[in-house]
Order: structure tokens, then sequence, then C-alpha cells
């Protein structure tokens, strides 16, 4: 396939050093993170055995038998962590993870090979599954953290012992005589390894990086041959196909996303970023067309992804069940991993735009207000009785986030994903400094050969007023490119107090202003956050005479703790007035909150039939609230609806 | 428990014998069984090796080993034929029917035992588990297709093998030294030995019937215990709950139906017909608890019940989902089978409504057009791409019916149903002939100690007039109770051409004609018979803001094959004009369709986002056609719906 190097000059990303969150949303969410969430995390890993599995002790018949997936679990708790420390110094925490470290590094074999799992409990059958078995994506958690820890702490332990793994890896898998011609089951490792080359500047690992997609579907299968090896039936394959692997398909050939949501978000942020590294164009050919399709047919409003359960994946186009709904915190997050690896690519709101609705929505509704348990699932509708797959789980029961799972990669996904939110606001290119996410902050970054600082002054989402002080070391002319949210109907850009006429310069979602930056210029920006009732596409027949309802990026709900139960009785008028009010307490406060008069069916009497002909349950006049959606479950359980019934 | 004798009559039921029909709706449906339906499930039976099975010549390694539940196939398939002849003599039918039935006799064992797939594949393990492997079930079927075949050809090879069986089972379960306290895992047996008690008169079948009725569920538990003695941890068990089989409590205990809706179904019509003949009002005490808190909170306007595939039964109260809902053919078999028996008790229209909504839809929907095809689970909405239980199956799938299944009591039950119809229309106790069910035809019935003949004429359910013509043999005074249907909101009786006022001789839905019926005497009803729109209770989340139409009896649908896609896109005005024209084709041909106007949304351009602000898709005028639900799925696949959605 063809390789050309793009001349595109590489694009610079901001790590949470570098972009620091001074306040508001962002700040909240990030100390509730750093001081409740990781020291929790860090306490389950003990408990459950996830730590002292890297010490590598364990012996059959006892206890806290490793598992596959555990390296993972904390390699992420580590990865966030470090951009934890990276914002903010905290040396109680620093040694900890040092400690950690120290395991993982002492567990290295001589080989350089690093698995909990299988040097413990299967020493004889490393490699032999990687459809399955999630080796190479331990691989890949142990390398993201690894580079994480670097960048947060110049400290290269725990980088040495990751290229160390990443060479051992190198030297078992690819083309080469005796080699195999292996990928992972679950990726992960791709898009690790393009982070381990940047950070190492070794082109070995972009190299093993393009391997892996390369290889990833070709035929013979080595899926196929691998089962023949271990003396089982291809055919016998649990899951039955490989689309859940994205394997099916070289990458190249894939049409449409398939299978399982997470693996295949973290195949596609693994593709965007070889390709943004190499310069393979057809790779980010075949992202835009996974990104076209599935966020034209296959995305939930929250930014989630993986319609249902059964196969935590994909079904077919304009299949968005709500209640029933699977939309993994992972996945969500994995929209933002792509979508930020998209942007890499070019600044382009169709990415920044996905990003910001999945993290304000799919993704924060995984974890409560008080940062201590979470959400697998993330279904738009919920029903007393029922579990976050929409089935019956008795009487009684609802649906709450958890504080660990058996699987617990959400919660340590979430935390790495709050803790590195910063980095999701800048890239810059040559002489254009893009700005993708609004949050009061300060980022110190470099555009065209020369420092620039860059404070954002907003109370984003809640507000669209943004303020950006640009303080330049040097006068220039370079290109400032502001994203305009999709969402936003009439924005406003000042610059140093002028009108600023952006339409003009509005290209694929972003403005561009290009001028001579002096020492200090303020861009000012006011988005227009009225409450929006949404639709969705005339093929989604679960949301057929359904609106959302959305304020800036934020989508909003409606919960039995405010509008009683009933909710989908409720109708919205014709013309509904909604008003914005703060909220109000614990969880709530000062959130601004949507009222609305509607009308809703009277409720039945206990005695009523269970049928009757029309007009015997008539509607009558009511005032609901609606709450921001990543805020559902934090309060006194009941039903939960996004879809709001639209006369 | 209390015993107490009533001092009722016993009430007289009507074989199909003794009902002929003779036109219509069931003339064609019932030819079209005869005809069809029974020589295919016959071939089926051969094919799949059902009928072999019972020569009990089968070794391991052989093709086809027989089931656990194969003798139940082939005996409905006997019954089914059995009524099927009572109602026409045929000669090669009966030939076959006898055939088959040698083959039973012939395996009997010399103790009585009969069970092709214990004596051939398992003959240590009789009686060993109950709880999961039908062995009293497919004895249940065995017995009632014996009387099924005694009463319609006089011949007793059958019945004896049967009372043998029972004479066997009798000596096995029970209360005494050495017996086991065993009773069914799938209830079925309860109501077929109170056939046998009728066909015989020997109490003993009735005591046998009561036995398991009143063992069910008592402590210490039969599951647990026989679940111990073959080794296993009673804990288990794969369905987790005795709730699947309604032993988690007594009978008497239980407060709402729970678990697998056939069986729950089948175990109600055992308590209701041991409580008819002995007259143990505590049994119908409980039936009429469960039969009102089923048909008021958990059963789908189709008399579909058993609302979720994963368990083939019920969740909870008011939880009624239509595309992923359950069904089961059988289940509203079972539901037409227990309300015919709580009909014996006393004629009340809360049961034969019920009785006919099931049969109408819910069952008739069960059998293709042609008598070919079976649905297994019944729906109330369909979309291509995803199967009967609202999975998602690929691309281009389409659920439809089938010719046969691994599981395939559907198929033959739904013979028997067609073919044993006659046998709903009447039952007489002492001086009170009741009418249930219309549909032209002639009854040889009894009432008052004489002979009554009752012509009915009516294109029921299509048409609401029925003239019913009584010749009586003597001229004597009696009463005739007929039942106005729930569904009717003004009927018109004339009693020799006079007019009646019915209502104030209106009870439990029946108006009861008490008058000295002479030699000859005709009454005319007249049912109004409008399309009528039906709203589910407020609390039935999935049917908010919609209605469905009804038509008499017949509950109707909408099918892509008249309307094209986008069914969930229509709406309905305020005050909707139906017009009910003949319908057109193979299918419809003179059935009565239902013609409207209403609006649907635009279709979306292929390139129209997934969400949009809402106006986006605009609603234009359309006339749409709904057709009976039960004849979906037999012109060209695609989406079906039974709600539409209500302005």
């Amino acid at each position: 396939m063809a390789m050309k190097q793009t001349s595109q000059p590489p694009v610079r990303s901001f790590a949470p050093g570098e972009v620091k969150i001074t306040g508001g949303f962002w700040k909240n969410k990030m100390e509730k993170n750093r001081r409740v969430t990781l020291p929790l995390e860090f306490q389950r890993c003990q408990e459950t055995g996830r730590i002292d599995a890297i010490r590598q002790t364990w012996k059959p018949g006892q206890p806290n038998k490793p598992h596959i997936f555990w390296d993972s679990d904390v390699a992420k708790l580590l990865e966030a962590c470090c951009y934890s420390l990276a914002a903010r110094r905290d040396a109680r925490l620093e040694a900890k993870v040092d400690e950690v470290i120290a395991l993982f590094a002492a567990a290295q074999q001589t080989d350089g090979y690093l698995n909990s799992y299988y040097t413990t409990v299967e020493p004889q059958n490393r490699w032999t599954n990687l459809r399955d078995n999630h080796e190479l994506y331990c691989a890949g958690h142990i390398i993201e953290a690894a580079v994480a820890h670097f960048q947060a702490t110049g400290k290269t332990t725990f980088l040495d012992a990751a290229c160390r793994y990443a060479d051992h890896i190198a030297t078992v898998f690819g083309r080469g005589e005796g080699q195999k011609r292996g990928y992972p089951g679950h990726e992960e490792i791709e898009l690790a390894l393009v982070r381990l080359y940047y950070a190492t500047r070794q082109r070995r690992y972009l190299d093993l990086a393009e391997y892996f997609i390369n290889e990833r579907g070709q035929s013979p299968h080595y899926y196929d041959q691998e089962a023949v090896a271990r003396g089982e039936n291809p055919k016998d394959y649990w899951l039955k196909t490989y689309e859940h692997n994205q394997a099916h398909l070289t990458v190249r050939g894939q049409k449409k996303p398939v299978g399982h949501a997470v693996r295949a978000t973290y195949l596609f942020t693994g593709m965007a970023a070889v390709g943004g590294a190499t310069g393979d164009k057809s790779l980010i050919t075949a992202c835009k067309r996974m990104w076209k399709t599935l966020t034209s047919t296959q995305m939930h409003i929250s930014g989630g992804i993986g319609q249902i359960a059964r196969n935590e994946g994909f079904t077919t186009g304009y299949d968005l069940p709500n209640e029933s709904a699977y939309l993994e915190t992972c996945a969500s997050i994995g929209m933002a991993f792509w979508g930020h690896r998209m942007l890499d690519w070019e600044p382009d709101s169709a990415y920044s735009d996905v990003v910001e609705q999945a993290i304000y929505n799919g993704v924060l509704s995984g974890v409560s207000t008080d940062g201590r348990s979470f959400f697998y699932g993330n279904p738009l509708a919920s029903h007393p009785g029922f579990d976050g797959n929409g089935n019956f789980a008795g009487e009684g029961y609802h649906y709450r986030r958890k504080e660990w799972f058996g699987c617990s990669c959400c919660p340590t996904n979430i935390a790495r994903m709050i803790a590195n939110f910063p980095s999701y606001l800048y890239t810059s290119r040559g002489k254009e400094l893009a700005v993708h996410q609004y949050a009061e902050s300060v980022g110190s970054l470099e555009v065209a050969g020369q420092s620039v600082t860059i404070t954002q002054t907003t109370d984003y989402p809640w507000d669209g007023d943004i303020t950006l002080k640009i303080e330049a070391e040097k006068t220039a002319i370079w290109s400032l490119a502001l994203r305009i949210p999709g969402w936003c109907k009439s924005a406003k850009i000042r610059i140093n107090g002028r009108k600023f006429d952006h339409n003009p310069a509005l290209s694929k979602g972003y403005v561009r202003i290009k001028r001579e930056w002096r020492s200090e210029g303020v861009v000012s920006m006011s988005f227009a956050m009225p409450v929006e009732r949404v639709q969705a596409h005339p093929a989604v027949r679960q949301d057929a005479g359904c609106v959302a309802l959305r304020r800036g990026p934020v989508l909003y709900c409606l919960e039995s703790a405010d509008n009683g139960s009933g909710l989908r009785g409720i109708s919205l008028p014709a013309d509904p007035k909604f008003k914005t009010v703060p909220g109000r307490g614990l969880v709530l406060k000062g959130i601004p909150v949507i009222h609305m008069k509607a009308t809703r069916v009277k409720p039945a009497a206990k005695s009523d039939p269970l049928y009757a002909s029309f007009g015997n349950w008539p509607r009558v006049p009511c005032t609901i609230t609606a709450i921001p959606y990543h805020l559902w479950a934090n309060r006194a359980p009941g039903e939960m609806t996004v879809w709001i019934r639209q006369d």
C-alpha cells in the first residue's frame, strides 16, 4: 500500500502539565478525581489483588487468581495518576505510583516480557490466544502508563521497561522468519506504540504499530491458525464472528464500524495515530469513512456508542434503543480518543464537536458526582426494576453506579480521561494554533516557533461566554483557529474589543483568525446557548415523536426525582417555553436546570383496566424539570428519560 | 384444606363432533388445518424421527436421538387429528392416527410406563428429574390425545394405554409409603388427568391431578431433594428460581403469575379443572386472583403473554414491550385453555372476552394463511434486521414464520387449538345454556335435560350480526346466556323479531334470556363493530402516546407491505376517520382492512444528519392501511407495528 509522507509539519499536542485547568467545571471534576477517585481505585486494585498480582507470587489454590486484564486496570490507574501529577505535584501519590512501577519493573522477565497473568498462571501459553486473552491489550496499557509517567515526572524506569517489552513484542510478531503474524484481539497496543514512538522518537515502535494495523484481517486468518494450534476448531469461536474484533477484513477494507465498540474505537484511534505519524493517508481515509458512518447512523445523542449489551457493540444503522442501550463508558471515552487523534490531521469540528458531545454526556455520566461510583453502561432511559441493559432485574431494583466491577475497565478509564482532559484543548501545527475545547485554564503553548500563553476565562459548559487572553513572546503572524461548536446557532467574536465577522473565515467548523499577534491580545467569544429541542433522524424508530433537550454541549434528561413517575406520559407542547434556573441541592447546586410547562397523562387509578378506549386517560397540564444527563442517578432512584414526547 | 363439594350440577362442554363449523372464518381455518397443516406436521414428525422414536429402537450412535419432549409433539398432533376426525371423518387420516397409536401401545412397558426418550436413552433414570425433563408433561399429552381419540372414534386402545400409564404414575407419585412426592416441572398432566377423569369417570385420576396440584411448592422442596438425589447442588439450578416452574410456593400461596408463561397457564388450567371437578373453591379463588393480575397488568393487547424471551415468561406488571415481546403462540393458547376452564365455573366475560382476544390475535398470528408455517414468538412490532425477540439478526434478516422448530411445541399446539375451536362455543349447566363464542355453526347441545340445536349464521368476526336459530325437542323454560363482547359498545338483540332490552338482564357480561323456548326460536344479535382506538394504561411506558386499532375482537396492525417503511413516523390525527373496505390480494381478499388519513414524517435524505433541530423533518399528510394483526407477515417482508402514534 501507498506510504506517502505528508509535507505537513508535525502536529503538537499539549499535555496536562502544559495546559492547566484553573477553575470551573473541570477543576471541580479533576479535584474530585484526584482526591476521591484515584485513592479509591488504588484501594480497590489493592483489595482485589490486582496490585499483588504484579508481584507474581500467586500459586494455584490461593485466592485472587490473577486475571488476563488485571494489568490493564493497574496501568490505566497509574496513567491517570501521572496526568494528575503533571497537573499538580503530589509527593504521596507519586510515591505510590513509583512503588507500583517498581513492581512492574521487577516483574519483567529477562527477555522483556511483562504480564502478571501469563507469567503466573499460564507461563507455557504466552502469545497463544491473541484473539481472546488481552495480552497485547495489557501491553498497550503498560506502554501508555509508562509514557505518561515519563512525561509527568521525567523518570525513565517505567519507560525503559515499556521499551524493553515493546522490543520483545517486536521480536515475537512480524512478517519475518519464525515470527508470529498475530495482532491483538482487543486493540490498544497500536495507539500506545505511537505514543511510545513520539516519546522516544524510535521509529521501530511506529513500525510495530503499523505492522499490527496492516496485518489485521489478512488471509489466511491468524485467529484461525492460532485456534488450530491450540487444538480448537476456529468455527467454535464463542463470539462467532471476527467482526467482534474488527478482524473480519483488513482495516482498509472495512466498510462500517462493527463488533465490540471499545475495540473499534481503540483500533480507529490507532489507525488515526499511525496515519498521522506516517502520513499514510489511506488510514485517515478509512478512519474518515468509519467516523462518518458511525456518527451519522450509529451514535446515540450522548456521544455513546455500542447499541447493545449482547456484543457490547454495534448493531445496524439508525438502531438506537434507549432503555436497553449499552453505551459503555469506555466506548464514549474511545470516541474522545479517536476524535482527538483525527484532529491531529486537521482541525475539523466533525471530530471536536463529537469529542465534546461524548465527554460532557456519555463519558461524564460514567462517574457519580461524589467520584466514588461508576456506570459501565450508560442507557438513555431507565425504569425501576430493570437493569442498565433493559432486562428485568426484580421488583425494587434500581440501576445505579457501582464502586467497582469484576471487569473494571470503566472506572480507571474515566479517571485517566478526566485527568487528561487538558490535553484536549489545543493542538498546533506550523503557524496555526487550534482551540478545540473551552475551559477555564492557562495553556503554555507553542505556535510558529514561539511560546504563547492562552488564558481562558469562562464558565463553560454552563455559559457560552469565553475570553481568551493571548500572550505571545514576540509579534508574529500566525493563525488562531477557534472551534465554533456545531450546536451554536449564533456566535459572536470580538478581537481586542472589536467585532469580528467570523463567517467568511469559517472552514470545517473552525474560524481562522490570521493576524499579527502582539504581546497581548484578547479574543472574546459568545456562543448563544438557548435550550434546544433536538430530533433524531426519521429512521430512528426508537425516538419517533420525541425530542431531546440540549443546552450548549450538555444533553438534558428528566428524572423521577424532579418529576415523579410516568415520564413517558409527559409531552411537550408545540412551542414550549424553557426557563433555565440554577439548580438546588447537593448535586445540582448552581447548575442550570430547565423548567418548562408540559402536559402529562393523569395518573391511573389502581383499578383501571390495562386497555381502554382512547381518551380514558386524559392529559393534564404540568411543570417539569430537566437536569443534565450526566448528573442522573445521583439523587433518589426512579425513572429517567432523555427523549421526551413532543406534541 | 377445605374440600367442599358444590351443589351446582356439573357443567357440560360440547366437543367438535357436537358443534360443527359450517362456514365462514373458522371453516376456512379448519379446512386449511386439516388439509395442509396436519399432513405437513405428520411429515415433519416422520422426517425428524419423532414417530420412529416411539418404536423405541434407537441405539446410541444412531442419528435422530429421541428428545425428552418428542412424545408430546406427536401426541399433540394425534390430538389435533382426532378433533379433526370428530368434525369430519377421514379414513386415511384415521388410519394414520391409528398406526401411530399402535406404536405407542406397543411401546408401553409392562408396568404401564410409556416414554420414548427415557425407555430408549436413559432407562435407568426414569422419574429422576421432574424439574427439567418433561416426563410428566409428555404423559399429560399422551393422556389428552387418548381422550380425544376415544371421544372422536369410540376406540379404546389409546385410552386404555393412557389409563394404564396414569395408573402406573399413581403408584409412583403420592403421599404413601415409598412414593415420590414429586410433581411436573412443566405442568400439563394435571389438566389431562381431569379430562381422563371425565372420559372414564374414574375418580382416581381426579385424585392424582389434585395431588399434583396440592403437592406443588410444598416444603421440603421436592426439586431440592431430587437434585440432591442426582448428586447435584439444588442451588445450581440453571433457571435459578422455582418461580420458573410456579413451584416457589404452594399454588394457593402464589400471589401473581411468575416464570414460564406456558407452564403458568397450564398449571392454572389444571387448577381450574380440578376446582371445577371437585368443587374446591380455594383453587378457583387462586385462579381468579391470577387471572385478574395477569389480564390487568401483564397481558399484551393481542392476548399474548410472557413478556420476554429470556425466561419465555413474565417480568413485572405494566411492562409490555412490543418489538422484543415474546408472546409464545403456546402461551396465548394456554390463555384460551385456562379461560375455557374458568367458564366451567360460571359464564363471565372476564374469561370469554380474553379467550376471544387471544384466539383471534395472539393465537392465530401463530400460523401462516397457507397453513404451512408457524411463529413461536408473536411480537407486536417488527423491524427488518431484528429477530422476533428484538435482537439484531443481521442486515436483510426478516422475522418470518418457520415450517418447524427444534422444540416444535407451537405448530402442533395451534393445530389442536384450531381443530378444537368448536368446543369453545358453548357450555350448559342445568337449565342454562351459555354461548361464549360466535361462529357460523350447528351445535347439537343439551340443556335442561333435552336436546337443543343451535344454528349460528354469521360472518363473525368480520361482522357483528349473528342469528341463532334455536330448535328444541320440547317446550321448556330454560335460560340462554349470551356473551355481549366487552369490546362492543352497542349491542341490539331481537327475539323472534322483537326487540329485547338486554341491559337489565346483563350480568358478568352475559345476557340471560330466560323464557319458555318452543320448538323453534330465533335470536338475532347485532354487535356494533366500528374501528376503535385503544389506549394502554398510563403505566405501560412502551405504549405511551400510542393507540392500537381494534375492530370487533380483531386487533389491527400496520405493515410495510401497505404503508412503506418508517411506520413509527406515522401519527393519527386527533379525530381520525376510519374507512373499512374489503382487502385485496391472496391474503386479504374480502377481509376488512382499514383506511385512514394520517401524517407521517417525510422520508429523510440519505445525507441527513443523525440529529437536528426540531422541525428538520416535517410531517406530511398520508393515507394508511391497517390489516388484522394475525395476518401479518404473510406478504412482502418489512416493518410491522400494532401501536400507532396518536397526536
